[in-house]
């Protein structure tokens, strides 16, 4: 496969223009004989298939579910293979933190330790998120740094929350100390290298210093980490693709992946309309612009296939929007495909359309899973998007004399 | 690619059961207008592949013709270019020894040599396989063990044989003796790494007491080894997938490759009947069944359509009892093709084809090449065949968070 390295050799800096716009999950599986892209009534996105080249694209391999993370940066064309995100990263982005360089996060759990030192209930019983918002601002009033390393404690919802340490020189490699399952002590610390001795020393002194201020919080009596990760050393898309990346989204998580491939992130509302309407108004001041949309995700996640229709269809309507600016690259796909009927991620590829004037048109009229199939790009890896995407917008050289 | 670590970091225990049937070699070229799998009248295949999607898988890479040691690793979900099969070993499973991990194997012929020590015909002149017999067992006889290592040899047809040696310790990575052409003399066992020093020179020892022995039995007066090897070092089904795998064949070879990745081999008769009683009566016992029909591939080998095309309608009929049972999953295909017009292997991507609830069903209603070009699955490599019959059988967790 061509790396990044050859890609960063290749590309160079024009005034075209790219827009990739993400329905979070569209993919999806038939129900009463249609999935959630055939049965929306779409005119503008089948317009928009009718004139581009169609494909399916498996976002990191065939069979394998991805989670968001290897989603998206298949997408911004760093392979998920390479690249890991912590789950302690991803929590942390999704709850909006900005994570600098030698951050260390984790999720964290509240759970039930008996007096043995047990774990009895790996949840502490679900707590409500109140409980947990009182829980995170104690842990946080009194362990504000240890040994100079400043500490953070964020609620989640129930009994999830991100811990984050602070200081130059930490290292996230790590082991959970979520033993997995009940009946079971918590696991030390365990650094995975020697560099990361110091930070698990940290970490297990914090866990000492939260058993204390949590034991008379019974079930809430201690905490378990899992995920303890740093965000990785990522090139940025200015480096790699010589593009001025801009990230339109409403939900912190994407704002973070984006952030972490050096996105900038403009300002937007809550609606599907804001987010047209913020692509439009800050179209002159970036050549790349990640569009993104969460519901059809979210109403996939919940099962709801008739929402996340309408979702699709919603986005449909304001499709115009982007038409209208004319970019010399449309791309429009999913990071995975969320299938109502499955209620969650899922390993089926993507639907992905490419609009350009410099493609190969074929004579898919709808954009759709099977449609797409069917298409001039046949199946392909969600990680050799960006390279068509640079091409048919002119922005990548010859390879080799 | 996804390799095997994360496949096994994914990969679930559930109750969901999974069928492979494999038609060694079913994959063809047409004659008169037509494959053997299109003019194969297959009302219950062709049933099969309308409700399942459909695609076509290269064994190892597109052009490359695999043997059969590649072709049923990459259907089994392992790289067929990380792990490699001596000839060796595949003999020796070809003839149903079953191997232990230090037992060190060659493929053996019996030769002419002239008083000058010159190869001059590397197959004896074709003996029959009766003399082979007859000296297999001679040097059975003469030749029990050397230095403490316990030899095997078991006559193959005409001039073959397998030759096995047995102790804890042995390495296989040793050069053929056999120089390949004729007019040179055999090759000394070299080996190819220091630590098959003595092995090499157990193999050196046996080769000289074997043209003692031989010496007066021209044509038949020494013998040439290829292939020295040893089983590779492979991770067990159970291990990386989590699946209680059970193998169903009728040649040697097949059950050999089958127990080399940890499945059960199942008791069976002879017939393409038996085969599906004994899926049906192991059926519950486990989750995971590779059936394997073998006639397919020999009458594509004799050139033979017409009766290439009768097994395949034989095993058509007998479909039903596949069907009744309703697996969580069935995929159908073969391990390479061997159209009758070629009498061999051939570099043809297999027709495959995956039915579980959770596919996205195209609209193939035939199984054969060109019908299942079309499909859903586009072209595919067969190593990705296993995370895809896991994850539609919902055996694998998401990836990354």
């Amino acid at each position: 496969m061509v790396d990044e390295t050859i890609i960063r050799s290749l590309a160079v800096k024009t005034t075209s223009k790219i827009v990739l716009l993400v329905m979070d999950g569209v993919g999806g599986l038939r129900v009463d004989g249609k999935t959630e892209l055939e049965a929306a009534h779409t005119p503008h996105l089948d317009e928009l298939a009718a004139r581009s080249i169609c494909g399916v694209a498996d976002p990191v391999s065939p069979g394998i579910t991805p989670g968001s993370g290897p989603g998206h940066l298949g997408m911004f064309g760093y392979d998920p293979l390479l690249y890991e995100i912590g789950r302690g990263v991803l929590e942390a982005l999704g709850i909006g933190m900005e994570l600098g360089k030698s951050d260390v996060v984790a999720r964290g759990n509240f759970a039930t330790m008996d007096q043995k030192g047990i774990i009895v209930d790996r949840r502490a019983g679900r707590i409500p998120t109140e409980k947990n918002m009182e829980l995170c601002a104690l842990l946080q009033k009194e362990i504000q740094e240890i040994e100079g390393v400043q500490v953070e404690v964020r609620h989640g919802k129930e009994h999830r929350f991100v811990l984050r340490f602070m200081k130059a020189g930490l290292d996230g490699r790590i082991e959970d100390t979520d033993p997995q399952r009940e009946g079971h002590p918590p696991k030390t610390p365990t650094p995975l290298v020697p560099e990361a001795e110091h930070t698990a020393e940290i970490i297990k002194l914090f866990v000492e210093r939260a058993n204390r201020v949590l034991q008379d919080h019974h079930p809430a009596n201690t905490v378990l980490l899992r995920g303890i990760s740093q965000i990785p050393a990522i090139p940025s898309m200015s480096d790699l693709f010589k593009l001025s990346p801009a990230c339109i989204a409403t939900y912190p998580m994407y704002k973070g992946l984006a952030r972490l491939v050096g996105m900038e992130i403009l300002e937007t509302g809550e609606g599907i309309v804001d987010e047209f309407k913020t692509l439009k108004k800050h179209y002159k001041e970036f050549d790349y612009f990640f569009l993104h949309i969460k519901k059809t995700d979210s109403y996939g996640e919940d099962g709801n296939f008739e929402k996340k229709v309408e979702v699709i269809e919603e986005v449909d309507r304001h499709l115009p929007v982007l038409l209208e600016l004319d970019p010399d690259v449309i791309a429009v796909t999913g990071d995975h495909s969320t299938p109502s009927l499955l209620k969650g991620h899922s390993w089926h590829p993507n639907p992905f359309m490419l609009c350009s004037k410099y493609e190969r048109i074929d004579d898919v009229q709808e954009f759709a899973e099977a449609a797409c199939v069917k298409g001039g790009l046949g199946r392909l890896l969600a990680v050799h998007e960006m390279p068509l995407m640079l091409a048919s917008a002119l922005k990548l050289e010859k390879f080799g004399a």
